[in-house]
C-alpha cells in the first residue's frame, strides 16, 4: 500500500506509533505535549537549549538503491546529534519533516521510522512532533535539541569553532575516509564492492555524543563535527578561530578498509576529504587532550597543532615536513 | 548566477546577510550563538519552549509560476507561527532548512530570505540557524521555536484541541476560503482570475499570534490552527476532546472576494474545506469568546457549538437546520 492509499492522518498515526516505541523515560517526563497537537511543549533542566536542522535528501544525501529506510532513518538524526555532540551538549528532543511522493510504500516510511526510533533510543532522544507532505523527491529533515550542563549560575559555555587557541594541538576521535570511500565505490569510483565496515560507516555513523560531553568536562574550548571532509572543517575552525593549522599527514587515522578498496596514493586525500565521517574535531593543550583520551573508549588522536597565521588556512605536511596538496578540501553541497 | 556556481560557503554567508538584517533586539540577547557554528544555543525566561516544524514544497504548496520568493519565504515562516500562536505562545528563534536545484538563481534564494525575514521582524522571531543542499525540488523547512508565558511556579498551560468542554460555543478569527479559492482560480477552476484579496489570502497569511496570547490571557482553554480546512480541522478539535461539534451555515465568515470569483452554490464548501486559511479556531463559554473579541481588532465570529457525541464528528446545520452535505472535509497531502 502507498502514502496516498492510507491518507495522511493515519501515516501520521502509524509514524508515531513506530516513534513513540521507544519513548525515552528521562526525556518523556519533559514532554509535556508530544506528538498530537499543533506544536509540542518541552521543558529542561535550565533556560537555555542547542538547536540544529540538518535534512537528508534522496539522491543527494542517499540513493534507495544502496541505502535501507532503517539507514536513512539512524543518518537523519544522526547526522544532528553529530552537531550536539560538537557543542558538548546532551540531545534532548526532535522534530521530523518527512516529504516522500505518493508512491512510497507504507512500510518504507515505517521501516524509516524505526530507523529514526532506534538513533533516538540510542541517544535518550524523544520525537515531539513534526510534519509530513508530498514531493517528487524524498526528504527528510529533523530539528534537534539538546541541553548543556550549567554550573550554578554560570553562563553556558558552548564547545565552539571560534575557542582555537595558539598552542593548542589538533585532535580527532575515530578514524577518516570510511564513509566517503564508500560513497565512491558506490557511485562507481573503483571496480571493488564497498566492505561491510565502510557501508557501516556510511550508513550509520555514530555521533560521538559522550565524547563532546568529556571533552566539554576536561576543558576543551574548541569542536567542530567532521562532515564535510576534515581539512574542510579544521579550515572552519581555524577561520572562525583567527589562526591556522598544520596536520601531520603520517598521524591521520584511515578507516582500515579504505587500504583494502584505493590505491595507497589514494588513501589519505580520501580520509582527509571525503567527508560524511561525523567525527569530532577539537583542539585544545596537549594533555588536556590526554586526559579527554585516558576517558573515552573511542581512539582519540592528535594529528597537528594550531598556529599564529590569521589567514585560516590548513597546511598538510607530508614527510620531512614537505607540503602536501589535494585538488579539493572537502564536499561540495552544490 | 546559480547557486552550485556560488558555492555553499558563500550562499549562508549572503543568507544569514539577509537574515540578521532583522535581528529582533528583544530576541537578540537570548541567543547565544546563532547561525555560523554547528549548532545554536537560545535562551528563554522559562525552562520551557514550544516546538514546531512544518515544510513548504514546490509543486505541492507553491509554484514559481505564481508565487513569488518573497511570498514562499513569508509564507513558510507564517504557518508555523500559526502554530504557535494556536498554542497561546509568543514565537522566539528558527531553524531553515533550505534544499534547492543546482540550477536555482541566487537571487531567487536572497530574495526567499527576504520574506523570511519579513516575517520574522514582524512577529520578533530571530533565525538562529539551519542547513542548505542540493535537491530537485525546492523544499523549505521551518523549524520554529515559542515561549508560553507563565504566572509564578504554574506549570505551563497551552491552548490545547483537547480542551473542549460542552458548553462551548466554536469560534473563529478572520475569514475563511480566501486563499482556497485561490489556488482553485491558480490551478485551472472556473475562468476567474483570482483579486488581489484573494492573492495575498494565499500567499501572506497573517499567523494570529496576538490573538493567540489574548485567547489564552482570557481564559480559553482549546484551540486549533485551521490549516487543512474549518471542517477537518474542527474534527480534530471535536476528535481530541472526544465530543462533536455543530455548525451554523450562516454564521461562517467568507472572505468577501470569493462571492466575486465563484457561484453562491459553492462558497460555503470552499470556506469550510479549501484550507490554508491560518485562522484560529477556538472554543469557550460564549461570553470568554465576547471578552476576546473585546481586545482584538480582528474580527471574531461564534460559528457553532460543540455537542456531547464523543465521535468527533461535525454536522453543518444549514436553513431551518437541515445538515449540509460536503464531498470532502479538506485538504488532502497525499
Amino acid at each position: 500500500m502507498d502514502v496516498a492509499q492510507l491518507g495522511e492522518q493515519e501515516l501520521i498515526r502509524r509514524m508515531a506509533e513506530v516513534l513513540s516505541s521507544v519513548a525515552n523515560p528521562a526525556v518523556s517526563t519533559d514532554v509535556l505535549v508530544g506528538i498530537g497537537d499543533d506544536a509540542a511543549l518541552v521543558q529542561w533542566d535550565s533556560p537555555s537549549a542547542l538547536l540544529k536542522s540538518d535534512q537528508q535528501v534522496e539522491g543527494v544525501h542517499f540513493d534507495r538503491s544502496w541505502a535501507e529506510p532503517e539507514d536513512v532513518g539512524w543518518k537523519a538524526l544522526a547526522v544532528n546529534l553529530s552537531d550536539i555532540a560538537s557543542m558538548g551538549g546532551t540531545p534532548h528532543s526532535a522534530l521530523i519533516s518527512l516529504a516522500v511522493p505518493t508512491e512510497t510504500e507504507v512500510s518504507w516510511v515505517e521501516r524509516l521510522c524505526s530507523g529514526l526510533a532506534q538513533a533516538a533510543s540510542a541517544y535518550g532522544v524523544e520525537v515531539v512532533g513534526g510534519d509530513t507532505s508530498s514531493s517528487s523527491v524524498i526528504v527528510i529533515n529533523v530539528a534537534l535539541t539538546g541541553t548543556l550542563s550549567v554550573r550554578g549560575g554560570s553562563r553556558p559555555d558552548p564547545l565552539l569553532r571560534s575557542n582555537g587557541m595558539v598552542g593548542d594541538v589538533v585532535a580527532v576521535t575515530g578514524s577518516f575516509g570510511g564513509a566517503g570511500a564508500c560513497l565512491r565505490l558506490l557511485t562507481g569510483a573503483g571496480d571493488k564492492r564497498p566492505t561491510a565496515g565502510l557501508m557501516k560507516a556510511l550508513l550509520r555513523p555514530v555521533p560521538r555524543v559522550l565524547e563532546g560531553r568529556v571533552l566539554r568536562e576536561e576543558g576543551v574550548r574548541a569542536a567542530i563535527d567532521v562532515s564535510d571532509g576534515l581539512l574542510s572543517d579544521l579550515g572552519r575552525l581555524c577561520g572562525a578561530s583567527g589562526l591556522s593549522g598544520v596536520v601531520d599527514a603520517a598521524a591521520v587515522p584511515v578507516h582500515e578498509d579504505v587500504y583494502a578498496c584505493f590505491p595507497l596514493g589514494e588513501t589519505l586525500e580520501i580520509a582527509l576529504t571525503a567527508g560524511e565521517d561525523y567525527e569530532l574535531l577539537f583542539t585544545a593543550p596537549a594533555e588536556v587532550v590526554e586526559r579527554v583520551a585516558s576517558r573515552v573508549e573511542t581512539p582519540v588522536s592528535v594529528i597537528g597543532r594550531l598556529v599564529p597565521d590569521p589567514a585560516g588556512e590548513v597546511i598538510v605536511e607530508g614527510r620531512a615536513g614537505a607540503p602536501v596538496e589535494f585538488p579539493s578540501s572537502g564536499w561540495r553541497h552544490f
